[in-house]
């Protein structure tokens, strides 16, 4: 049967990309040899990762602007406790908002290292809607933000303005639609939602930024070990930065990242607007703030939960419970979701 | 060409594991999704990360045991500087034995955190040997020894008998010949030369050394966050846990480590008997510290390297050059390497 996947992540990757990814686990570049059993430092697995890393500044517009892109292991949970090293200073202070489960994260592993403002929050409504209005200390080494958020389906769509680096975690929007990247100075993001198969972290940091905290960082945790050795100072996800890298090229040939916003911005519209008009549903999040890549909403009556549930897997949706903390349901539409998938979700919601 | 994959690591894969890890990309148990593009957390891929961890315990005879097995990210460079967090005490010290380079890298992490004894060292003789009869200072917290030397093609045959916690890393020789486990207290390994792809780190700790350091460890570099969620604390490398799982019960239907170790030694016989017999070569390692796993050795004459080379290739013979600081050649005879492969070699070796 035809699964239509709308898992929160590890998420659905175009099917070029998967098919590439299974040649070459058999045969690599015309190598008889499988992928993950060569060097990573062979000029066959370099060019891979030269490629990524280009890919990646090309889509972000930060070609030649003095940053750098690195393919790191552990995750945007390193990240969070990475960032904090790099960044915070010794005594010193930065400025996180809090839109949920992830940005808490964030928040506990750079509280190891420093002083935490959290300068604003949106707990107070169960983090359905993105905080605005709020003011950023002055002694603020850098602002920290989480873009999108997945389990409760909200999406920045404006940033704040700060004087100091500004961090984000793009785990779950990266390349999802046109931004000025120039406008921060580190993102990070896990492969597994927009850009390929988890065990791969997509790191972008301005070079200016680094090396100015006053502390002795784990050689690992240094974004400087990596960028000396052109993100290969040790052996890397070899498959997960292969798969990273078809998913750029896969962006690319689309037409880049105001291609794929201009389908997300279809996809995101068809869902809502049934979401809306449909007296079986409601949204969870704040419609302003309403994210395009995680869809939350919540039947109005639970009594037709079984039947809603059961034609859904009747027609081959997959993954669409909501997470434990928000409950109903969460449609996860990222980058390689084709909208044909979203109308067979809709068509469900209009049976009920 | 059929090629005789001789590759340091990332290295050769059995052929099984390879077929069987392609398959998985393109539909994942039968669930007409590709393994890389669901849930961490689907019942599916959670029996994946179960059989994993129960097959390692089992073929290192450690079940029931108190112990431990976790898949995590970031290779044995992240484990130099995550024992040391989980094992060195405030203000503490430890022992570590210098066998070469990844060894340096662990004690240049370790003193980020205490007091690092090195208490013998085969620096003096290009870290040709391993060193005998040193003691271990009665206040160390824990003794870290490097079992087999990639680089140097050494490999540690007895272990110091310690009263405190000893930790290994076991990258480049686990599960390659029968060992008392239980000996050690953590041992670490990347998967990419023994026991899978890179990208996913085995690490065997004993539960009752954790939790005694008196020092706030960082979430994701806490060996307990792990434990607590069955190293699914957060998402995983999926894709490089199932190759692990694949190889570890391809081990497993071989007859398990014991019968890995017959064909281990075979293999190893058969071409340092080579090296040793023919006038070309001479080898690198002292005679008792050879390592089963990484052989190395030198041209007696330089001026039939072109020669050698040309043949070698000639002959599907992959990846023997050796390592920079070393020079000369080195073959990677590990698990999955067939004695097929190693006589090619010898037979290319013997036409010289």
């Amino acid at each position: 049967m035809k699964k239509h996947n709308f898992s929160a992540g590890p998420s659905i990757l175009p099917q070029s990309v998967i098919k590439d990814s299974a040649a070459a686990i058999l045969n690599f570049a015309d190598m008889d040899l499988s992928l993950i059993e060569i060097s990573h430092r062979s000029p066959q697995f370099d060019a891979v990762v030269v490629k990524a890393r280009q890919l990646a500044l090309e889509l972000a517009g930060l070609e030649n602007k003095g940053y750098t892109a690195l393919f790191l292991q552990g995750g945007a949970s390193l990240q969070f406790l990475m960032s904090a090293y790099n960044l915070m200073p010794v005594n010193g202070k930065a400025a996180y908002v809090d839109t949920g489960a992830w940005s808490s994260k964030a928040i506990k592993e750079a509280k190891l290292l420093g002083e935490v403002d959290v300068v604003a929050s949106s707990k107070d409504k169960g983090y359905n809607y993105i905080p605005k209005n709020y003011t950023i200390p002055a002694d603020a080494a850098y602002v920290h933000i989480t873009t999108n958020n997945t389990i409760f389906g909200t999406q920045f769509n404006d940033f704040p303005d700060v004087n100091v680096p500004l961090v984000a975690d793009m785990s779950s929007d990266i390349f999802s639609k046109a931004l000025d990247f120039s406008k921060f100075d580190l993102i990070y993001a896990g492969a597994q939602k927009n850009i390929g198969a988890s065990g791969t972290t997509l790191v972008i940091v301005k070079d200016e930024i680094l090396g100015k905290t006053g502390r002795e960082i784990p050689t690992l945790l240094n974004y400087e070990t990596h960028i000396k050795k052109d993100s290969l100072f040790h052996t890397p996800a070899v498959f997960s930065i292969y798969v990273s890298m078809k998913y750029l090229e896969w962006v690319k040939d689309l037409g880049g990242v105001a291609a794929i916003e201009k389908i997300n911005r279809e996809k995101a519209a068809l869902l809502y607007d049934e979401i809306d008009k449909n007296p079986h549903f409601k949204g969870f999040a704040a419609a302003e703030d309403r994210s395009l890549m995680n869809v939350t909403f919540n039947l109005t009556d639970e009594s037709v939960k079984e039947r809603f549930d059961k034609l859904a897997a009747d027609n081959g949706i997959h993954a669409i419970k909501g997470h434990r903390s928000v409950g109903g349901y969460r449609a996860s539409i990222y980058n390689a979701m084709p909208i044909e998938s979203v109308q067979a979700l809709v068509d469900v919601m209009k049976k009920l």
